[in-house]
């Protein structure tokens, strides 16, 4: 690629100053509110008094959060973006600004690190957001992408993960299991052949796409009364809203969104796809309570006017003594346990 | 410590969620700018419109930039949020907010990270800035805390590193060499007794002063041109503010503040004090040019305003094509080359 590495060029062989200089041409900073971009220690940036600024971070650790083999650099990149637009998102805000911190094995090449940026790059640009600064560094044997994504929400566009209330109705967009699924084909632990649906899985698995406008519709409804991103499984991350609302929650199995290519996957594996699609993980779709009175319509059209994105209601929030409830499509209901298992003697509250 | 962690109390025993609970008590929340801080996956602040937002990071790897049996949990914990609060004062900024990456093996103790919090804060509550939110992961095998600090500077009273001009004089606050002088200290290679040299040394590693109220008021001069912090080491980050400005410089090594602990210390184990103060690094004192027509006094009077640190007039800026010269005190010449070593057949524009 003109002006890119070449592909033999190792971080070590450009050295610090010479790694910031390649990324400096990949952002070439048209953002009005950037005073300064990439190449100084610090990013400069221009806020308005109007807004809320809001701060997130998250990063990718390989070995924990990707193996190198499962993923390309340009992957990862659109990921490690991704995974914060989605915390954003749930909370309503529109990104803005992101500074990297790299950190990279002297002989990893040079044109891995420019893919990386391209894919966060590419993440950020449907929202008019650009990576405005960061730092590289050298770690002896593991590649880390560690973002800070900083965006905004105006006072009464905020919504967080602690106002449920019993009687409101969980609601979830898209679908879910499908990165759990792409997991699996990543991995090769998927025998057979079935092409159309590794490449579904292997999309939501390499490159979820963050529910932003989605996000932002949701919280300027002022109905919504928590929010997350379903980045933990459906599970874990309606455990965290719960204890931050200090609630219960009543699941119904069936409503469950389970995405076709993970049913898919599962069987032709021996799994479970309600399981998948109940613990999988990474789907980064936006899990929310919303009052039942009078809000559910105004949420929903809310959201179908900046999206064409699925949702499904899946559950009542229930009072806090009630625990995380799940009733199966056979009729019995489990008790979601401290530790994220399912107890089959858990209460019962309506017997 | 009361609500503190057991001695033996790992990570991977409380969790993620134990975790983020044990550090939001070390913070309490009182600031008025922060209006959801440390619990949810964003972080929420109110800017105001007066002012830039500034942004920079920098991250501390175990093995890179630290050892752990050379620094206590609270130095590290100081040292991560200084060499950002460094970065943050050589550009003329408040600072204001730290979200915080921590990415730990599950054996450490939540003791541990509980230390290096309060070193945190400890380091930031001087000038009223607090950590507000961040990410804690599971690293398999080595320490890491990657810190993003944000602070505030009026739109005229930021100081980049690339406005360095020919005349201008170079001026360095405090002294240098002494960080490099703990470092050689905490690993043990310094045989000997001077329980006061070696103390003060230490001091000068473990936990180095930002210099945030001067950078301030030297910003605020209008009179810097170009400005950033040493770290590393005089020389090299002579060099970045060259290449930012396109500019030379010529320094006279006999101005150069060499740390009393430098001297000491590197005369006790055969080296040269002078070396290790123009390459030590680490020693996060401000490195700035100054307009010789008249900005000289006044940018002297705001700092002495401020603070009561030494500084040093230690060269001149000169046109790009001479290099970095340093000029020793047996009235030889160097030229520093692309390397960073020293050319003794360097160019002599003066003869």
């Amino acid at each position: 690629m003109p002006g890119g590495a070449t592909p033999t060029e190792t971080l070590g062989d450009v050295g610090e100053f010479g790694l910031i200089q390649r990324i400096r041409r990949l952002f070439p900073g048209t953002e009005p509110t950037v005073v300064h971009g990439i190449g100084d220690d610090v990013a400069v940036v221009r806020t308005d008094s109007d807004h809320l600024l809001l701060v997130t971070c998250d990063c990718q650790i390989e070995g924990v959060h990707f193996l190198r083999h499962a993923l390309n650099f340009w992957d990862l990149g659109w990921r490690a973006a991704s995974v914060n637009l989605s915390d954003l998102a749930a909370m309503g805000g529109e990104p803005l600004w992101a500074v990297v911190s790299l950190m990279a094995p002297a002989e990893l090449p040079v044109k891995a690190v420019e893919d990386l940026y391209r894919g966060m790059a590419d993440a950020l640009r449907p929202w008019q957001a650009t990576v405005v600064g960061g730092n590289t560094a050298r770690h002896p044997d593991r590649l880390v992408v560690d973002v800070t994504l900083l965006g905004r929400a105006r006072p009464d566009g905020i919504v967080t993960r602690d106002g449920a209330r019993p009687g409101d109705v969980i609601v979830v967009t898209g679908t879910l299991g499908g990165a759990r699924a792409g997991l699996e084909w990543a991995r090769g632990r998927v025998a057979g052949d079935a092409p159309e649906v590794r490449k579904q899985a292997m999309a939501r698995y390499r490159t979820p796409r963050a529910r932003v406008a989605e996000g932002k519709a949701l919280a300027a409804t002022g109905r919504v009364r928590a929010m997350l991103d379903v980045s933990d499984g459906l599970l874990g991350d309606l455990r965290h809203l719960c204890q931050a609302s200090g609630v219960g929650a009543l699941v119904e199995a069936a409503c469950i969104p389970v995405d076709p290519c993970c049913r898919q996957t599962a069987l032709s594996v021996g799994a479970d796809p309600l399981e998948w699609a109940l613990r999988g993980g990474e789907d980064y779709e936006l899990l929310f309570s919303v009052d039942r009175q009078g809000g559910v319509g105004q949420v929903m059209e809310a959201l179908g006017a900046v999206s064409d994105v699925a949702f499904a209601v899946i559950g009542w929030i229930v009072p806090r003594e009630a625990g995380i409830q799940v009733v199966f499509p056979d009729g019995t209901r489990r008790s979601l346990t401290a530790e994220g298992g399912w107890d089959h003697f858990g209460s019962r509250p309506d017997k």
